[in-house]
């Protein structure tokens, strides 16, 4: 298994309990995650010698934060100490075609305020295999995003493969600020996995003219964009997630990738929601998975879809399933029977 | 935003948790609520003035069931205390072809031994703009039938416009008594909501002889009575939700009204069950906001039935959803997708 | 109502609540539950004098099985207490294509370690008009195979119509032990319930040649296996549920029969599940209640199979549900509208 | 052991959690419980045949209490199901100087509804040993008080021993009213329970001039009282518990007894109390099983004692303690030390 | 009953359940509070039209903060909506000599960014008679001491009697800074009320020399630092709570006031802790609420240290006790028995 | 900080909440714990690198208690995975004179069945300071007691300071049994932990006569004790807690050891008890912190007592506090004032 590096931000999440609405709800549940902390679970968990990379305050509530990495096997080596608080966010889950409502109060967290010294980004790269990264960490701020610039030098410098999940985030910034941004960090990138939507406001890519039939415009919407983007900034593969949100209790979920050369459709399941919170983050980490496993990338594609469609089926950020649970479902048991 | 004035009874609903049976469940969910109560919630929720007239016992569980009206902006300053207890019902949430199960112990509540002299209705009604009670509240007594008619009475003095859900409740009285007392009240009612089944125990109407195919029937059946309806009372409107129970998990949900000159059915919406108990209030609640805000009627139905249907999702009696939720639903958008 | 009998294990359930995972959940729901003590509660429920034999350790986790089983009606005057431990099953609830786990841990349980002078077998008998075991028991242990013939003996020495469910469990033995000893005990059996599979791995039966077309194909191996087994074995009746696992959330449910002359497939539900645990024992239940109350085999497989969809929308492994409510269902009112 | 029959009401004991205030509380914890149901399932631990004689409506609420009951392995036969509704009261538990706070809302409930016609006293009490009441179930209604006598004399009439818990209970009727229905009772009791304020309510009795010096007075009080109790109604002893309320928290608890010759007291525990209601129930039910075990009345009154003692530390209306455990207590060890 | 105005910060208050440490919490009860919202709570309880003055985000959070007060007939009319966040304290409930732990999030709060545009303080004190501040507020931000000083000058224009409670917090500011805005707000304030350790830290008040007996030290302390206090600020009354923190579980709780004239020192209470946090806020509302309803200074003082020592029994910041309970305590009973 | 290695079993501890009795409880609160895990997860929290060595199932639950540990900072490398189940223990909290329960359910663990061929010890403690295991472990089964021997073995081998907490439990082993396999370990041992009980039944130890006055006897009898142990094993410190059990809810708790030199008896707590399971293993591991930290033997047990005493604040096996809040409480702070 290999060492891998996710950089990022790892929030206090206050979840209501069964359904209800802020106002109502007299607790909140109590997780931890964030886009790329939820890829280093996903990875430890596929045995994968996972590091997170951080800053968190030195306080019970960052201690916490620390503390449910470990318990999945991150190791926290990594996270500096320090800074003023955990970014949190709220969440209310919905139900049928009302819509989960996300608040989020994470401005002057550690990570947002982090600098470069903070962190030995050589150390960190030594041996490692995969860096990866999503579009929300240099959106922090100013510093967050010159310490990404940074990890993608050093990673770049010590032979690791880099990943990015493109994850545009309008509370954080403008497309033409993560456009500059953006387009600047991608000539780091190898692996790049992010939707149209994603593609179109964190790199300004638009769907060329298509005169296909309907049925499967948004596919051929994809496969255009992907190829400028593999020519513009030359990544292996690009990938994407194909979510059809039917209501808030039920969506279908697919996904797409191209590798330059072939244009590649997942198979598709109709998934019923639990919690869908880090559904596109066990997607990333499960194709991810694939890859640093020598699976070519179709097959690596389809373990990330059927990971990430049981990702929906379990509460909380991090999706914690066993390579052997996704292996079973793309082999084609999506039964349910009672494992006994 | 307009003072608008309910009357009614407010129980303590106690609900077990997590599908549970009666005889499984330790613990009891505690919530408010009851028709008109829920109305007024409602009201006070998209800006009104809403005033909730009732009685309740001069001890803890009266004052937690008058917090419950303030916590969500409903005024209590009309509420009378005195009398011996709060009504109760006992809720056991169904599921799939289980359904759910009520069981009422709300004799000798304060609001069904309370009389005329308890309530000064010239003062409540002073400067309203809408007043709105059920079938429920006549129903709990003879006491209380006085004085509903006597409320009637000092909001048509008032100038008040006046709606009456039908709501028929077999525990209470005969289809005989309640057509008795309700034949008398519409004589007030300016809209009048209810089904075909409440309109044909309350009020006595049966659909004439049609001869439309087998898919039109339900909905002509509806129109012929609604016909009759406002030709024997001068409602200016008669209104009815219309639900489709495919089982305890999911039912269909749309609505129709008329004017006594348009026959307008609404969208419909497939609702996934979160708590279906208040549908109707916040369906009533719904409507009576649209046309307070001065909707033409088939707005405001189509704002009444997108408000009930998020209400499926919620907890409790009460109908927790902003005025912006609702129009995004109405504007078309029901996928359910994370608001961030 | 008659005297009912039936020998097995209780277990300790421990269920993550809320769809949780196992390294997730901080608490567990406990329940007790087992094969022919889930059948003893429902039969208990509907009225018949049932009791539940079996052995369990005298101390305080032994008392709460045995209040378990008290609270719903069950005699548990033949209990014997001793031994070492009560089994216990670990069982984390699965979601849409996420199939639920259980977890064993019931070796050395006090029952699997019982042996025949734990029990009066002609005391308990005495005046009993029915006896049901399933093929979990016999596994259990050499004492226990011994224990279930002592039984079986006994009850037919009383003349008790005797029934099983086939039930096999591949953690407590092989094909090749199961059919030994259950081929042996089939000849005291009157009322045969089980699978195909469950047929073919504990009796070794198999569907023969059959060319009807695709869509009829499973129906007929159940036909032909049904034929095969009352030949051998001179069952009054073959039955089986017949369960279509959509996922882990969504089943569809039905039933066949076969009295040696005519094949019966009942009426078909959907289910959406609660927690499906004891589904089985809650259809051999509901129709040995039918036909303990002399229905003919086709109706008491109509209540059998109504009795066990419920049982599918509510938590715990004891089945809930009361003669009215199955009979609702029996009548063709699944539509889950709110009793009030 | 015995066959013991109890007569009373049996609530719904809804308590907020946690120290919660009514107002707080989102949820309630849901117990049963009443005087002589709580004595009742006391004598079933001990190992007593004991059997609760009272009236539930025909609903789940009903049967769960009825079903709280079996668990405990009461005998519910004599039950009668109907009338309108179980009988509720609220429970606020207090801390430190803030008392806990009870609400009752019990009128109307099916056994203060009932008549004698509801029960067939002759086989109730056919081969019974002792028969216990209170003075809580006169005070219910007319009805109520005829059917205890009703009780008592067959009680007597069978050759069973009759004991009373005098508990007065101010909400249910006045000095006069208690006075007038409880002095005639008395004739039918043998063994009489009941601090000095109930002798003074319920009977009359007031301590006469006595001049001892401070520290004993209260016990001379007590001493008093009950030869004068034991004068007028020859009862074979009389007893009561004895609280010192330092605080909600906190309590001194003994207790005295009087045989006509000898006055008796206690060992004295400080308790640190989990749950307080039902304490005086306990006690009864502990010197009862005391006596029925032929135990001298010293003796019984220390098992009382103790076995109350216990109860302050136990959840809900029920004492759930063994034998063992009391007898422990008695022989000296109140350490606290984990059993292991 | 008075109109009174309480001016300051709400937060979200996110606590562990059951002594649990924050790393052990998988959940967070929720509660809202702060210093001058506590007081605010308790004002309106005790029946005086309290207004809370603050300024929270227009986000569910928000709204949250907002209901809480409605729930407890605060009026929230001049709370303006619009800044970013909510300010958070995360509480874990400590016992025996493990002390609570307070971890505070509270920059950039809604409130510490609000200006004095954003309240109209002469609309605000119109027909008030009395506004409550404390020292927590001005330590906010700069823009909050000026809000406090506008706020003040508003109260004294309008005939408004101003107490404040010192309340130093080490986070917010050094005792150099407190002094410097504190001391020129003194001049403001009618009644001021604090310990020996807040008029050190943010008056710079120092015990002269004393001669006394150790015993009596600590109160000639107290005794010398209000008469210093009188004479440099005129105050009508100096007030504080005197608290002996034996262990984290229980305290010893009493108050000393002065009035220029006379040093009364109150009774004393030993309370079991439920939750101490809001405890000096009770004080100040319940000594408030003595002197509003125009008791002396004494009785005064006796309410408010009565009514704080039974806030040490109740969960959350807001002291829910009824005046009734308050005046049942300073009247002499701390038994708690149980009232019925 | 230094590398420690403990052996022994982690169990899973099944606990009901809030003082309820077994019978009661209808969900357990889930922990992981046992002696030398326990010891582990302390050491972890004091900063060293602690290595937990043991074996655990290949199923979801070994998985839960493996993660249990990693949670706290424990390494996990060392343990083998296979074997049959997680050992159990199921507690019920006492209070007041109310002891709580253990009962265990702990035979054929995993780790109870292991041998020696499951570790490789040279390569456990190569570069480790410290091995610490209970008289527990080697009681578990002959194999276990073989491995403890093993381990202790290549400790010695390897330089490694040994530590035992002789802990006898009745269930595992008699005296005899015990003082055969424990007399020969101690050997291995430097550094003795355990009270006069357990020297008498694990090694055979008895005070001698003694005459000193009563008050004192307690303590002369452990220093004639510690004496002897010296001289017959040589250790360089023996250690023992002093627990006085006023009830289940109170205890006094402190602490005596001996250098063969100078007998040195510790500062006493008076503990309010949250959870007393696991307070011998935080004192074991405080102390032996101390000692590791170069602590002088009073100074170390000084830590250990004022660890333990915190433990006794807090749930579950685990103790979770920080070497500030130990020094602390060692430094004289035991006020539980609020930390802010």
């Amino acid at each position: 298994m290999a060492k891998v590096v996710t950089l990022g931000e790892i929030m206090l999440r206050l979840s209501t309990p069964g359904y209800r609405r802020f106002v109502q709800s007299d607790s909140f549940d109590v997780n931890y995650g964030g886009g790329e902390a939820n890829v280093a679970v996903s990875l430890a968990n596929y045995g994968h010698e996972a590091y997170f990379v951080s800053k968190l305050p030195n306080n019970p509530i960052g201690q916490s934060a620390v503390n449910s990495l470990r318990k999945y096997g991150v190791h926290t080596d990594y996270i500096t100490r320090g800074g003023d608080r955990v970014g949190i966010y709220y969440l209310e889950t919905g139900a049928s075609m009302r819509p989960s409502k996300v608040v989020y109060d994470r401005a002057h967290s550690s990570i947002s305020e982090a600098t470069i010294k903070d962190f030995d980004f050589d150390k960190i790269f030594k041996d490692a295999k995969w860096f990866h990264f999503s579009g929300i960490t240099p959106a922090l701020s100013k510093e967050a995003a010159d310490l990404t610039e940074a990890a993608c030098k050093a990673a770049k410098a010590n032979g690791v493969t880099v990943s990015v999940d493109l994850n545009y985030r309008k509370n954080l910034w403008t497309p033409e600020e993560a456009q500059k941004v953006m387009t600047n960090l991608m000539q780091y990138v190898d692996v790049c996995i992010g939707n149209e939507e994603d593609a179109h406001l964190t790199l300004g890519f638009k769907p060329g003219d298509t005169d296909v039939t309907t049925g499967e415009l948004e596919l051929e919407g994809y496969k255009n964009i992907f190829k400028q983007m593999i020519e513009k900034f030359n990544f292996k593969y690009v990938i994407s997630s194909l979510r059809e949100s039917y209501s808030a209790s039920d969506n279908g979920w697919s996904a797409c990738a191209y590798d330059g050369n072939e244009f590649y459709v997942s198979r598709k399941y109709e998934v019923r929601i639990v919690d869908r919170v880090g559904g596109g983050d066990s997607f990333a980490s499960g194709t991810i998975h694939g890859l640093l496993e020598g699976k070519n990338f179709k097959d690596a594609l389809e373990f990330g879809v059927a990971a990430s469609a049981l990702k929906h089926t379990i509460n909380g950020d991090f999706n914690l399933v066993t390579i052997e649970e996704v292996e079973n479902l793309v082999g084609g048991d999506a039964s349910g029977r009672v494992q006994r």
